[in-house]
């Protein structure tokens, strides 16, 4: 029988060392999200392939893992496309199947909802370095809020959790508007079907710089003025609340004021009551990927690592499309494989873990009756006072199973043998 | 656009107020196993086709939700069954991921290994009141412990985590072995090969009595002399350890007396360091459906409630399918939903769950600027102190809204007022 011995391609098992910081983050976030009363809830791993298929999910909808129809329903012989054989697909993210939930259950729910979701999404992407198919999602939504106390309150816990499970890295949050973004590209003089364009360009600015997204403008074909415009607009923008006004009293034309206005109240707010230390910084240059956004978009980056740890963002119109109803929404996600990934980079596991009460009995073979069950005695004891107890034979080669041990953070020792200890 | 509000058939949307269940019971569940020394860890839930559909998982495989092939993989044109469209599947239980785990990663692993695992697994069962067709399976195994010590620690750690999840329920552990089981069917006389058959039909006594047994074993045309021998000897055993070493004599021909004398010291030793509070008792009719059980199994009943909530055995055969060498292998799983359930129709939330330090901020709208900072800066230092407080806008109908929020456990309200507290 050829079993295989290897996961899936592109999919990873966890082992005991990699799961304690797992652990960690995890209950970390919990705790801190409690505290500011966001509810946990869950959706199936499986969903619609209807409502996968939506184009809700931007790229993602071409990575979907789909599932097939099952008994009569799967018909091979008739099926002419990929669609005719499945029903239902793994989602690729939380937000699509949070918009169906509150859907499904917003009358037995809190309006507004402030929900948490920790779960597994997959992704079909080309498999490489440290980005998996598999992978731990962890969102904060509010749903049912128009105000930007939505955006206060998951700016202020997302950074508090953020703070609590990287204690010493620096972080900035990044926070921009759509309609700002839609707005300064506008006044640039770029046409508005060429927007979506725009941005996708101005996306790469962390890749290619001002001189690589100039060029690349420009050769799209937008005209030299505009393109100037645009790029000495964005320069000359200052990354406060001050900037941001400033920058709405330019774009006064093109953009209600109130738009400028709900961003810079967000930053001054959380910059008043945050308890945890972190900068926060206007960036006109933010895009955010996904389409269904609608206003506010807030991206964070850490100190000394690459790409994003976290981003969200309010996307008004997407619950619409599941009640009829468009529903206020605004949301924050934590790329837990992404500090998991950091915290494992910076060997944190001996800071962040405590080993203090976890100690291993280790017993020779061929103990009698009456000494082996004083022994477990002894650890069932122990277990109670709240120490962990490992209870396990003792191997011949003791010293590999102390070091194996020591990976799951065993650091004390206590041998059982035969003739009294040795 | 037609999107779907319901989840996928037979799966469910879990409410805020389920969610603290499941994660009380996850949490005493981490807890306690932690303190017994079983390490978490984690399998991918898409699993290889082929090694889902390796004879591991009987019915169970008959269940399994598909996954399609993707990219240029997936060859329509010349599919000729369903097989030759999927190229893994989501996992059916965690025993077999479990297995294939230990084969691709025991050089890295302590020996013995002692897992935890905690995650949803799918069976695309017939839908029926309460059973899902994801829900969460509750693990622990120790890998490469040939010894009873094995079998001793899971029942411990089992009975010690079931009494602390259900403090007022209690309950009786079920104890057998497989050679038991099959010496007394030898012993009286089935043949070899019926002996399954003669199983499938003892294991059915739950719900058809002895006068059922009796009378199944006889239409599928064994010999009334077997069938008597059976019953009365089933009828005769005395369910404490002594009932089985006295069976273990009485099947000396057809079984050596390791075996009756190893379950009979696994019954001494658990009675005689248990700090729980349970029944154990030998049970010479249970058989534990699954196929790839190779020693002792257990079962787990709680008073008041029908069908188990765990059980568990020994399957040293499994591992080899994967590796080529036999491990010793043997587990004991907590069945998540069934106590969930159990607890939920309790209505143990009162109980179980403290709602003290949960308080909902609630603010008429229009509150100005510096009211309403100060507000959130009370909230944050709440927080701070270890209260979880949502800070929500007020709604017109307040009464409704409180009431929302009382259902995710919020009994302390704090209103704020434009004009101060009416």
């Amino acid at each position: 029988m050829a079993l295989k011995k290897k996961p899936v391609t592109g999919m990873k098992d966890i082992l005991p060392a990699e799961m304690q910081i797992r652990e960690y983050v995890t209950e970390q976030i919990k705790e801190t999200y409690g505290r500011f009363g966001f509810s946990q809830m869950e959706t199936p791993c499986v969903e619609h392939i209807e409502n996968l298929t939506s184009k809700q999910g931007g790229d993602n909808e071409k990575l979907i893992f789909k599932v097939l129809k099952r008994g009569d329903k799967l018909d091979l012989e008739h099926a002419e496309n990929e669609n005719d054989l499945v029903d239902s697909g793994l989602r690729y993210d939380l937000t699509v199947p949070l918009a169906r939930y509150y859907a499904n259950n917003s009358a037995a729910l809190a309006s507004p909802f402030k929900a948490l979701q920790m779960g597994s999404v997959w992704r079909a992407d080309r498999p490489q370095k440290g980005r998996f198919r598999q992978f731990v999602q962890c969102d904060i939504d509010i749903l049912g809020d128009p105000t930007c106390l939505a955006e206060i309150e998951l700016i202020l816990a997302t950074t508090a959790a953020l703070g609590k499970i990287c204690p010493d890295n620096g972080f900035t949050v990044r926070v921009n508007d759509r309609g700002i973004l839609k707005g300064m590209a506008v006044y640039c003089g770029f046409p508005e079907d060429s927007l979506d364009q725009v941005f996708i360009i101005l996306d790469k600015l962390d890749k290619i710089g001002y001189e690589g997204i100039e060029q690349e403008l420009l050769e799209a074909g937008h005209a030299r003025d505009s393109v100037e415009r645009y790029l000495k607009l964005l320069a000359g923008v200052s990354g406060d609340a001050a900037g941001v006004r400033e920058l709405g009293k330019t774009l006064a034309e093109v953009l209600p004021l109130e738009i400028s206005e709900n961003l810079a109240y967000i930053m001054d707010t959380v910059t008043a009551v945050a308890e945890t230390d972190f900068s926060l910084l206007f960036d006109p240059t933010l895009v955010r990927g996904m389409s269904y956004y609608t206003g506010t978009i807030f991206e964070v980056a850490m100190e000394g690592f690459s790409g994003s740890v976290a981003g969200g963002g309010r996307y008004d119109k997407m619950i619409g499309k599941f009640t009829g109803t468009d529903t206020p929404a605004c949301g924050f996600s934590i790329g837990f494989e992404r500090i998991v990934t950091i915290l494992l980079d910076q060997n944190a596991q001996d800071q962040l873990l405590t080993t203090a009460g976890k100690k291993a009995y280790l017993i020779e073979k061929g103990m009698d009756d009456v000494r082996f069950r004083e022994i477990i005695k002894e650890a069932m004891a122990e277990r109670k006072a709240g120490v962990q107890v490992l209870v396990s034979q003792m191997n011949k080669n003791k010293k590999f199973q102390k070091g194996q041990l020591n990976k799951e953070g065993y650091t004390e020792f206590v041998e059982f043998y035969k003739e009294g200890l040795k």
